[in-house]
């Protein structure tokens, strides 16, 4: 399987075991999450996060905003740190001490570019509604130039990345094997709900769409 | 309703119409997650975003790691900025422009603090799993000294933060009103899947846990 290469940046520390620098694991854990964290510095020496949705084309991270967005505007030629990840439950264990979180988790270090062609940023905007809802786009009032012009675009190479993972059992200790108290792990699911159609009114026969 | 004040870092700037400052909206949303995302400004002027489980006590957002952790040991006496944010939902307009995520979100600013005292480490400890799991930690094997030395823990102050809300259906242009495509809402539920005991064996009798 390619393997990215460990830099200063993403060399695990802590919890190495759970280290993972698959290709296919580090794009797995990306296409799974709908959003990500943004992490920049602003001018004063002021870390900012911002929480945006994201999709991936081959080795790059995409996301989008009004151009004017400060994880838009303001990342090409300065650094981000991004991180992704899915809560997939609650590791129960005997002690208070081994209790834990299962996870999948992604971190990237790197400097954004801005795209701003209109026909790679349509293109680019078609692929994240593909990875929301397949076989939408064609459906929808098409795309204006001046809501082009609105919309800031910028990826991130998917180079210098790790993922960290967790899953399975609590691990006790050994002296605590048999206490007696339920542990394992509380997995939790994401779901859909029924739709919601828009109270504004919807043509006559149209359904609700296929949620990628 | 008891209001935060907006700081010129909380002020909202782009769709300030969701902005949100009353004290009782901003504790809500932090207690609805388990998680959240922990910016920090590393030596050499980079940014580190770090995924991390949180609670609350009254006005201060608590949360432990291993005492080396980077978002643990770095950040006392250093400037964080946090997201805390839910997805509820994919807002499916009838234009690819006017599609949205609905969620609860929240921003905080600060310099954090570590606390030392052992007995309110483990009283936060305490108050961290009973918001997991009410009424699990006097069933556990009882934490140890030393299992509390290992244990970093650190405190914002909920003060200088904002919180950012969107809900209900899409907001399309009005000309795009009868175009023939399903609109509305489609809902993201978390829930809860069936217990999976420790396959290492447990006590005869012993419930799977109540979850906060
Ligand atoms: C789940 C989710 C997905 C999102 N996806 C996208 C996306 O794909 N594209 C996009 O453009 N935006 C997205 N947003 C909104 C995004 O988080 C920012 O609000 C937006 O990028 C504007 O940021 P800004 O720093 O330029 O705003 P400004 O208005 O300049 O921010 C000023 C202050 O307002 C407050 N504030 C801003 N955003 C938030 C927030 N999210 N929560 C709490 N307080 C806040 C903070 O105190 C901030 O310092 C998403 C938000 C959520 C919660
Ligand atoms: C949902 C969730 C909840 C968590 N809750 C907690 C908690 O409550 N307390 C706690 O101590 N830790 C928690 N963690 C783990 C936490 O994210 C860090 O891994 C931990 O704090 C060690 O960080 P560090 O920077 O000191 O590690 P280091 O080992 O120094 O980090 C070195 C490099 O390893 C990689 N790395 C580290 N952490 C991650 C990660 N999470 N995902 C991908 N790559 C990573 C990065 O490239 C990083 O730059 C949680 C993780 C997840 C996903
Ligand atoms: C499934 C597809 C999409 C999703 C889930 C999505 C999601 C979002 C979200 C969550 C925001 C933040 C709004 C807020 O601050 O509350 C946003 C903003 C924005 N999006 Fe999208 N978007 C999608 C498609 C598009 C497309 C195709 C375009 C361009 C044609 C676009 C242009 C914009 C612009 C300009 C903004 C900033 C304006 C604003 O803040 O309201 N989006 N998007
Ligand atoms: C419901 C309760 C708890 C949850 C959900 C929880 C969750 C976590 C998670 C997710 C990690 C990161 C592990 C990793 O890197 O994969 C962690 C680390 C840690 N936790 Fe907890 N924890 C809980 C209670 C406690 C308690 C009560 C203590 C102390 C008595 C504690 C001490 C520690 C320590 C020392 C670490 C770092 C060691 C490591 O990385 O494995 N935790 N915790």
């Amino acid at each position: 399987m390619p393997q990215l290469t460990p830099t200063d940046q993403t060399r695990m520390v802590r919890g190495a075991k759970r280290a993972n620098y698959d290709t296919d694991t580090v794009h797995a854990i990306i296409d799974a999450a709908l959003i990500c964290h943004v992490a920049q510095i602003l001018p004063g020496q002021k870390p900012l996060v911002t929480p945006t949705a994201h999709w991936r084309d081959g080795s790059w991270l995409y996301w989008h905003g009004l151009a004017s967005a400060r994880n838009v505007a303001a990342t090409p030629a300065q650094p981000v740190c991004i991180n992704i990840c899915l809560v997939d439950g609650l590791v129960m264990a005997r002690s208070a001490f081994h209790h834990s979180v299962n996870y999948r988790s992604v971190t990237l270090f790197g400097v954004p570019e801005t795209i701003t062609d209109p026909a790679e940023k349509e293109h680019q905007l078609e692929r994240f509604l593909d990875r929301v809802s397949p076989g939408r786009w064609p459906q929808l009032r098409p795309i204006t130039a001046s809501e082009l012009k609105a919309t800031g675009l910028v990826r991130l190479s998917i180079t210098e990345a790790s993922a960290k993972v967790r899953n399975g059992p609590p691990v006790d200790d050994e002296a605590d094997s048999d206490w007696p108290v339920w542990a394992g792990v509380m997995p939790l699911q994401r779901t859909w709900g029924n739709p919601e159609p828009d109270p504004a009114g919807l043509q006559p026969g149209v359904e609700p769409p296929l949620m990628g």
